[in-house]
């Protein structure tokens, strides 16, 4: 394995479901994999959970890890090709990728849509750069596409709270003061379509995902009736991709509330976080019994570390 | 032990110094209790001795650490309850902390008074939410209102540098171009008061410590008679606790300098650092034989490694 | 060994390109050298090639590392002596110095010229403070003047991808829209110099080193002379020393391209890096088959391992 950008790149899916559950109850039983290996963290946006988690699931592993802050800790990367440098761009993507490849053995990107060019965030040149030129396995930390290490902890915390084989999931888009990345709906479609799971996608007017993520999934105008029955609510937030980038609506009606969660099947609710309350979700529903949102941050561990273990394992058969 | 504000958390202080002393001829001796254990050291201000030393202390005792400078790693986090989170802070500290408290086993923090309002800042409303909702062992870093590590680093260096059974300690007041925080005199005052010294506040009128932290404590109006005979010279600036965060002094009169340490009995010179030369101190005393600041600046690796240690036998027992 | 700084610091230089060549095929095997034993990288500016190739040479001898980036973790440190602190410096490197050392058993630092006095920079005041008062081994992570690490790993690369015993190496000037210290080409000719190399340095005119570094080398103002039959083309940039820190050309007559790499011996392209592409080297030049800047960049990790490893065998020894 030597990406992890999609669910494909696990193979299997229940095989990695297994194998979740196997990390989750020895968290520290596979140390040996990780002896004098160094993973890079790379992150230019911030981050809380990811960093945290991904630091943790190396460390249950046994690496060294690395965090850098990159235009922060280091300088700003040129990305286009081509140029001149005689800007404010001290160093081009195409030296600083293979060089850090050459400090450490497994190497996370994170790196948002920056939602001026919606060919060019969805051509994802950045994390494309890592994986032609780093020379060693790349993981996704979110890109300007995908959140693919969100959707695989999502889809392990629904295999631990489901109570029938076959749930019903539904994904609401909610309120948000800013403009937010499509990474996490995208990611959490294209898991859940291919999972054991009855999906259902709602949002306003102007919030169709792309099409190569929806093609083949259910849609509902209303959200109430989207909610109906179901086994666990995912509300997240995102800017429009057709009108690339822009808010089309801040209408509360869509926040997730008591009565909303009312008329579900005693669903779970379920957000990636961080989560803005009030906005997305009311602060009964969060911090209520159905609220799930805890155990699936704890999950991100898991769903790395899975991640990790079967990098290590192809550089150690190597 | 589960958490580390004040000296009671410690229990019998005698046996605790006598931990710091073991701990300090064996630094590496306890290695298998930080074994997979990760410490996270969250900053929302700065620090360097409290950052290092934390760090230092988490590896002797084969820690895994993660350090956060939160508001510029992460983001703004929301303290207050039942808003609607439409602003600029991205996360409710009511999810981050016990996320956090997911990806660690203890988590330290460091949250300085904001001197807007006093009932606020000694209310401890971040330090309280960590305690309640992280689900963690928590150790201040230095909270609005005490520096316990630090405190308890002054009088393991006391203990060391005494030449009688009860030495006099005095606590001057000093001055200080900015606002500076109460935590570091309240939390002296409030160990010193339990140990075996003989304790005397000096300060300018108006820099009365909270009354909380001076009952039964000796106050001297004039410096130069608190200095008298004293075997241990604290200086430390403070703002005003009555005329809340303000400076009302900036008389270098009261700067320890090497006449004023001349009226001790050969007493050795004490500061927190970072320390303002000729403010504070003079270069003379800083620089000269009596001066204990390194010495002094070492035992918050001490510290903080029997506070961890405690901790750690605690996780273990469980 | 307990400074690097110079190349007389690593003894018979032949010696140190051996231990090299065993540090690269033997990353892992001195591990327990470095048990319990903390390196601390102190940044007064930014890096990304020393910090994690410093890293990870500290994790290959089985160090823990901790990276403070000073001036932003931490904050504004006085260098200067005698003076009153009212201003907004925080602490006095004279204290911050020996309590780092307290915490670490290696420091290393990095310290750029600021370019406002020549002498000042010069002279290294902050490295030098480092020297007398941190009590630790010290190592020069790029300071105003030198920048050993990265000498020694050029050095290193010259013995790997040399085919003759005694090569042409040509540094070369190359111009740059900012103004760049001259720690890399100072460092560069006071290696090479005593080195089994044949050294010619090219520059335009008023681009002279000081003269305590260029005292015996070979000075060709043509650079296409220079290139000719040159085994090595080593580009960089430097601001001038004698208008000090001034920027006297940007003449991209000077720019390293396919033309001028014709003129050599079938040489191999190096550079420290960043580099500014079509400034400094065209893209022809820096993506062909005679780069060797990412060999050179790995080389990084061997040469600061060489020198943590002599340093813990002295600390060890001790």
């Amino acid at each position: 394995m030597n990406r992890f950008l999609i669910p494909a790149d696990l193979g299997d899916l229940k095989k990695a479901l297994e194998e979740a559950k196997y990390v989750k109850n020895n968290p520290f039983a596979d140390q040996s994999l990780g002896r004098n290996k160094t993973l890079l963290l790379l992150f230019f946006n911030s981050s809380l959970r990811t960093r945290l988690s991904s630091q943790r699931a190396g460390f249950n592993l046994g690496m060294n890890v690395i965090v850098l802050d990159i235009n922060k800790d280091g300088w700003k990367l040129e990305t286009e090709h081509g140029v001149v440098m005689d800007g404010d761009k001290a160093e081009h993507l195409r030296e600083a990728v293979p060089v850090m490849g050459q400090y450490a053995d497994i190497i996370g990107v994170r790196s948002f849509a920056a939602f001026e060019n919606r060919d060019y965030d969805y051509s994802e040149p950045i994390l494309k750069q890592f994986i032609e030129f780093s020379g060693r396995p790349v993981i996704s930390l979110e890109s300007a596409t995908r959140h693919p290490l969100q959707s695989f902890a999502d889809l392990i915390t629904i295999e631990e709270y489901k109570k029938v084989n076959r749930p019903k999931v539904v994904l609401t888009w909610a309120p948000h003061p800013r403009a937010l990345p499509q990474a996490v709906p995208n990611s959490f479609v294209e898991w859940m379509k291919i999972a054991d799971v009855d999906l259902v996608v709602t949002h306003p007017e102007g919030y169709d995902l792309a099409p190569e993520f929806m093609k083949g999934v259910k849609y509902e105008p209303v959200q109430n009736k989207a909610l109906e029955g179901a086994d666990f609510v995912y509300a997240k937030n995102w800017a429009s991709y057709n009108s690339y980038g822009e808010i089309l609506s801040k209408d509360r009606s869509w926040t997730i509330d008591e009565a909303k969660m009312a008329l579900t099947n005693g669903g779970k609710f379920m957000h990636c976080l961080p989560v803005r309350r009030n906005m997305i979700v009311s602060d009964g529903v969060l911090d209520g019994p159905d609220s799930i949102v805890i155990p699936e941050a704890a999950n991100r561990v898991v769903s790395m570390q899975v991640v990790l273990k079967r990098m290590l394992e192809s550089l150690n058969a190597k």
